[in-house]
């Protein structure tokens, strides 16, 4: 989907339109996209693109300055922060996460919602407009992947997941990619949450077992321990 | 105009859109609202509420972190910069503005172009996008013309501007709103943009003497000087 954000351009009148575009990417066409890549093979792709940034990150071509953001207790508790990121040469993008633990009950949103704007660094002018909130679940169950394919064993077999709300199941269905699961152990603080784990995570097509369990059972047994939870903002 | 930006929600589906919508304000909107309102209104009303937000200014309820950004030499000469503002309680506003010098000759663009990006407090929702770059030199020409109206001879009639662009129209603008002005001089290091100054600014309407002339005759004539250029980037 393209939009009309068009940017003035110098003319004999003060606002004129030049043909410049501004791509909207949203929720709809995040789900187009998923549908027809497949959550699979996204989430594949994800995992070996990560790893490459990872492995080839080099701070002088790849500028990541410290996030900022504004933290606060009024209208409700939250975090709204800010990403930039300029992949040099061409490439200039600024992830918005937001952070609000009340919007699952308030609101039946996700705790994390974000938004990613792409600016072109020849101009300045806004080139994209993506929901980030998929594709940044998405990217944090892969840093997991990555982290855990890096740190535990290769035949792990037991996951345990502390915290079972949006962000678990990327956790899970990452994990589920690069390790061969049969059990998963859950915990969330909202009992309503640990027991629509299962009904959220089967879309992931998964043949794993899922219980709800305590937390000490949980650390006892997981091979993979795996927390997608916080305490306080920030 | 409202589009479909769509945040998710949690359902037992992963990918599950809400009815959250995201306003845009594209340059088509601005244009339209200019035209509803007419400039001459729109630039009183904006000079009146800035100054009002200047005499209040609170800075525990209004925050104003230090903009940051990304300065550089390639693709060309550019500059993106973030301003992220918190209006509390239920506004955050985060100003994207590049600063590109070759834009006027290698894409007919302004130098200065802006996107305004609201989120909602709340729930970190993206509420709005907003074409920034006519708002953006609105407030710069607003800005000029209450320092020069706290700081110039109240019966001053000629005023000069360095640097004649797109900036240049809303500085005259704001300052003929506030002073009776009869002649404008104005230098541009770029003649053709000396040039096209006084068709530019015709969508003012003015009955203003619109002049070229040198730095030093400005300098010593005007009555109130004000600049719109700038020598490197930053």
């Amino acid at each position: 989907m393209t939009s009309s954000i068009q940017a003035r351009k110098p003319s004999s009148s003060s606002i004129a339109a030049s043909c410049l575009q501004t791509r909207l990417l949203t929720i709809a066409e995040i789900r187009q996209i998923v549908e027809q890549i497949g959550l699979d093979a996204l989430m594949d792709e994800m995992i070996a693109r990560l790893t490459r940034a990872f492995e080839q990150f080099d701070p002088t071509e790849t500028l990541v300055p410290v996030r900022t953001g504004f933290s606060y207790q009024q209208p409700h508790v939250g975090l709204v922060e800010w990403m930039p990121l300029f992949q040099k040469p061409d490439q200039i993008v600024v992830k918005a996460v937001g952070y609000h633990p009340q919007n699952p009950e308030r609101y039946r949103l996700p705790t994390v919602l974000s938004t990613l704007s792409a600016y072109d660094p020849s101009s300045g002018h806004l080139s994209a407009v993506i929901d980030g909130t998929f594709l940044t679940a998405l990217r944090t169950g892969a840093a997991s992947a990555i982290a855990s394919r890096l740190l535990a064993r290769p035949d792990s077999r037991v996951l345990g997941l502390i915290g079972a709300g949006a962000q678990a199941i990327t956790q899970l269905h990452a994990l589920a990619r690069c390790f061969d699961l049969s059990r998963v152990l859950i915990f969330d603080s909202d009992r309503t949450v640990s027991r629509s784990f299962a009904a959220r995570a089967a879309c992931l097509g998964l043949t794993v077992d899922i219980q709800i369990a305590d937390t000490a059972e949980i650390v006892a047994t997981a091979d993979i321990l795996c927390t997608a939870t916080s305490v306080d903002v920030g």
